[in-house]
């Protein structure tokens, strides 16, 4: 609505998840490090249901990390049912720049940030920065 | 020396690791999740070294991650040998941040940032803000 | 069916999942030690689906691992769905015995066991083998 | 020495090591899939003394496993040190299986056994059973 302003901009795309054991440390929490494997999870999620996968086995483009980061608020529980609502904020010819809120029910958890540039893949295991791909981009609506 | 700028403040602590095969993901590379983890081995190796331990058996202190963040810039590989090189940037009465350069030889891979805060853990598992204790503030020398 | 030996027993409880990036390693597969924890999702699932948490936040009694084994067939890979079949074989008073079926499709992928001992935790972190409690071995039906 | 039966056969191979933080849970201890990963990084470590790597950049040669269990008998905590004592205990033309012991200062923690098979990796990314190069039986004295 035109009134409120959280709203412009595209609904996040939502995926939902469970904490499981191993992802707790014995402080009796989700080990910080997990919130970036959870964002990245999203992230997936996100691109099959653009129809689209990240890793296609015989692709030579590949979306390794630049910069990630995360704000912790709340700690998560041991199967804690939450979400991560996440937003493509930042598209350019090679890059990517995602923002993630962690929601559990009301309680917002953690908000990261997570940047990845295009690169192709050499022969000799080297990469160079690339340009994404145009199907990716339409599929993705970037 | 004083004609060295970036050798002012005190010396980083170092604390050297190899890549492990779990560590590696099907890009041939080490997921970036796993920085988070080399940051947090560095951190507890410093207090080891200080005579410390972050998470003795028997305490009610705890110190939650509020804030952690990675720019990387080159791919750490299966068995390379690197360094996380770790100082405390800032030290407040309840708070303490680190910064991490890592490091393969010559070569600068990533940079990290994190930040932690003290907190007293109550029986029902619930934590609230504490001061860092005096004795800890001197072992690490902050 | 009478004629069918292998269809004795109880129906094995079914937990679908799909293999996420960083659970691949450098040679483009699952890492064999996330195996066991596809099946300890399975069995915290198993447990959840029968109204009990394996883990409640304020018990003492725990289920530590004495036992637990894979044999490998098929690789897993990126994005692979499968699913992971998983029942009681073996129940005592104070141990429980698992079997897994990991499958993708019509391919068998792998089959695991897994056994572990109810115990009471002290309040100095000791453990002793306990019964399991009543109330667990109705919900469960062991 | 003749009187002394359990010193036949070869000496196993030491792997020293540190619990770190993140591989312990809301148990408090270390998780039991982890111990795989200990029993690898072991192996790892006892090719690269034999101025081997398991997974040299360029080599079609892979090492899948087959089967691994483990017998836990005591837990493992934060920051505990402890070694691997590995053995390889059974190697034919295209598998190898070891055998490691878990140890802490006297107490005896876990122990476990871990089988791969040589295989070669074709372009489309299937696998193959093929032998063992015999520079590697060599340099690992199978």
């Amino acid at each position: 609505m035109a009134s409120s302003p959280e709203s412009a901009g595209p609904a996040p795309f939502v995926y939902r998840r469970r904490v499981e054991f191993a992802e707790t440390d014995m402080a009796g929490i989700v080990h910080f490090s997990m919130y970036f494997r959870y964002m990245e999870e999203a992230e997936h999620a996100m691109w099959r249901a653009a129809g689209l996968t990240i890793a296609p086995a015989d692709s030579a483009i590949g979306f390794p990390r630049v910069a990630a980061a995360f704000d912790f608020r709340r700690p998560l529980r041991f199967e804690d049912a939450f979400e991560v609502r996440l937003t493509v904020t930042n598209a350019g010819a090679r890059k990517i720049r995602y923002e993630a809120d962690l929601v559990r029910g009301d309680d917002r958890i953690a908000t990261g940030t997570m940047t990845m540039v295009c690169v192709r893949k050499a022969e000799d295991g080297s990469m160079a920065a690339a340009d994404i791909p145009p199907d990716i981009r339409t599929a993705l609506g970037i």
